[in-house]
């Protein structure tokens, strides 16, 4: 990454970089003259008979908090106000005077749900606050309602270091916002209260933010984490259950890669519901009542960690493990890719017929069809995966997702994957790999086959 | 960062990532059990009765280069079209037998001059082409000027991974289209080719892209490095000499920054011509002349660093040294921010009487009046500074610059910076230091008395 095209006749210098009395001074590696704090970046300088060059490696940390809690919109809960900051900088805030800003955006259905609450929250709180409510759904998610966002945070006006935006809503309003706050100012911290299972478990730990453009989702974005994510399951009771469903699928494709033995190895980390149990057998026995307590925690017994708790938390917890490495998407062996490489344009297609969840969860049952005919899974473990779809009430076919559109989509991804396509496939029940490579049209056209002839049907029952 | 509100009753785990077959796994600092490559990003958990936090850190590395050449458009140079690349990934790259793809944005004036000759450059390259002019002026660098580039750029089709976006021109086209690519599909790569005196040492070395918003200057943007800056002085030489003057007075502001006494400790760098000399000493006597020469290098005496050369090559270095290690501007004390302060209000109220350049001169300039009335500058020293601006045919002083305009920028800028103002102010002829807290009203209309009462018939000569 940091040769040179000309190394045979240059020469490289390195510098670190040395900060003194506020100035930063760079020092060659040889000689160390001044004393002062050292910064990780560092600067190579070349020189050959073409001129200089300079190389620069600067690493940014982000830092962001995901936390889990119980009734957020409860006045005597802090974590809304200040769940984004640490103990000293909450210190350091409450010694300002001021009374705190909050420039809140809530999807407008939510807002009919919770408006009244999340006013009394801010009230209650003495925080000068402005809630607009929005129509955050997949057709609207564009550039314009970034703008409106943006017109009206300036107009509120907020301190772009210390009051974040608060994104309250589903996936959609999560990223539309994120996108805002990302380019206000060119950053501005944001919160992210998800309220559907689907944007609880996916759009709510991760860095992405995006809308929908030239008829591509996703099209246009930013990789810019929130400061902190507020994880409250209890909105869960008022969503409908094909939401539910939906954000199961979302769960279905973590599990389908947590192999029990990954959680054998990390009971020091408590989960020992897991330890003796694989992941997808529990999303097989248990999924179809979560879906209809709505996850909801059993609290005829609070002392004990239950099947809802512990999904959820698993979910969550494999999401960060995949993220928090590759924050930026530099690298493109991506696992939490399962169930994203023919969705994207099945659902931008046929929008809003199907939601989110429902589209990964038909790329991801093809797949499994894919999975098969490549002798990577049993004919008895895609029985049981899709099985397991049904019982969680999510499609696992559909008409238009047509073998075209399956060529077109891999063929795209291909386009945007450096020359190798990257396919996270199942290779068990709780495993999977990413397989290099094309996959062949022969395999492509047997698995589609397969795949309409025993599915096509499914949605008839 | 990383405490916990209720650290008296939580228990928190630090999680390391290591990476096995593919997939990541969180291991606790106290059991390393499976081995794999092990990621920068760490996961902290806490638990407490409240329920389970996570906290993230996840550094994410920005690689760039910068590279000084010559004859750019020149077919035979492979700056342009590779330059971007280290050695194994242009071996690389060079086996795909695809032509490659380059979507260049070019200012509408620059393109007069050199459309031409960058057409025949990627047709004898045997490139897949296409340039786009386009007006790129301050009144125009709005949100609707990054959105035609998207279109454009989306119908003409890039790999986001391997076909970097080129922007030719001033700071205005540089910062448009570094934000277009950092929002098309999350990032893509862009190359920064600078045609402007002020943006070759300015815009094109650092990450910062940007429009302007509701009348303000820059309000949306990212921090998104481009992938490689390459610089080429000789179009300096169809620059108007205003255009120089106006990039002067950046170089100015660095310059005053650049104690003789780092470049003294520096030497190992080969800066010998600055060993013995001060930078602004240099400026004073030899400013008019490069100025009139357009910083052209002397070819008569090819063989000797000369003072255009050199000037130039400090004042990046020392841009390079004070951004890289704060890309992302998480540190707010930045002596760059010199002539900063008052500027973009300034700029965006009499736009377009004032070029970007003069007006962070009539900023320094009544900083520098500051610095005396605090103190801190000899009026000897003062004057010297003022004399080498005006050698330079900057303006010193301009009417707009009211007490009233001084007093709302400071306070606009306060309240954007976690509660403590960070001026930088001239300490001497080539030092600096931040000043914390706000600057007292008294100081100010002093020093805005003196500054109109001393330059406001500069103009007139």
């Amino acid at each position: 990454m940091i040769s040179n095209n000309n190394s045979s006749c240059s020469q490289q210098t390195k510098f670190n970089l040395v900060q003194v009395k506020g100035t930063w001074i760079r020092q060659s590696d040889q000689f160390q003259l001044a004393e002062g704090k050292l910064s990780d970046a560092k600067i190579y300088e070349n020189k050959s008979e073409h001129g200089v060059s300079w190389t620069v490696v600067s690493p940014v940390v982000f830092t962001y908090r995901v936390i889990q809690c119980k009734n957020i919109l409860d006045p005597t809960n802090d974590t809304l106000l200040w769940g984004h900051l640490g103990e000293e900088e909450l210190k350091h805030t409450l010694s300002n005077c001021k009374p705190p800003k909050r420039f809140v955006v809530i999807d407008e259905n939510v807002n009919k749900l919770y408006g009244s609450q999340v006013s009394q929250y801010f009230k209650a709180r003495g925080v000068v606050y402005k809630i607009l409510p929005l129509p955050t759904t997949e057709e609207n998610k564009c550039m314009e309602l970034v703008t409106k966002i943006l017109e009206e945070v300036h107009e509120f006006g907020i301190d772009r270091r210390s009051e974040p935006i608060v994104a309250i809503g589903g996936g959609v309003c999560l990223d539309v916002v994120g996108l805002a706050a990302s380019l206000y100012r060119r950053r501005t911290p944001y919160i992210r209260v998800p309220t559907t299972l689907l944007s609880y478990i996916d759009a709510s730990v991760g860095a992405k933010t995006g809308v929908n453009f030239a008829g591509g989702k996703n099209k246009l974005g930013s990789y810019v984490p929130p400061v902190a994510a507020f994880l409250d399951c209890s909105f869960f009771q008022t969503l409908p259950p094909r939401q539910i469903s939906n954000g199961m699928a979302e769960m279905l494709k973590e599990l389908t890669q947590c192999c029990a033995d990954r959680y054998g190895m990390c009971s020091s980390a408590g989960m020992t519901l897991m330890k003796h149990r694989g992941l997808f057998e529990l999303m097989e026995t248990e999924g179809r009542k979560l879906l209809h307590t709505k996850l909801q925690v059993c609290k005829t017994r609070p002392e004990q960690e239950d099947s809802a708790t512990a999904i959820i938390r698993i979910a969550i917890e494999t999401m960060l493990e995949e993220l928090a490495p590759n924050l930026w998407e530099d690298d493109l062996d991506r696992l939490v890719d399962f169930g994203h490489l023919i969705s994207p344009e099945l659902e931008m297609r046929i929008l809003p017929a199907l939601l989110h969840g429902e589209a990964v969860n038909i790329d991801m049952s093809f797949m499994v069809y894919v999975a098969v005919q490549k002798g990577l899974l049993t004919v008895d473990e895609k029985n049981r995966i899709i099985q397991c779809m049904l019982s969680l009430e999510l499609p696992v076919w559909h008409q238009d997702c047509t073998l075209e559109l399956v060529q077109k989509s891999l063929k795209e991804r291909l386009k945007h994957s450096a020359g190798s396509l990257r396919m996270p496939l199942p290779t068990g029940l709780g495993t999977a790999e990413i397989f290099h490579g094309m996959i062949g049209d022969g395999i492509l056209c047997q698995a589609h086959k397969k795949w309409t002839d025993e599915l096509s049907s499914s949605g008839d029952k």
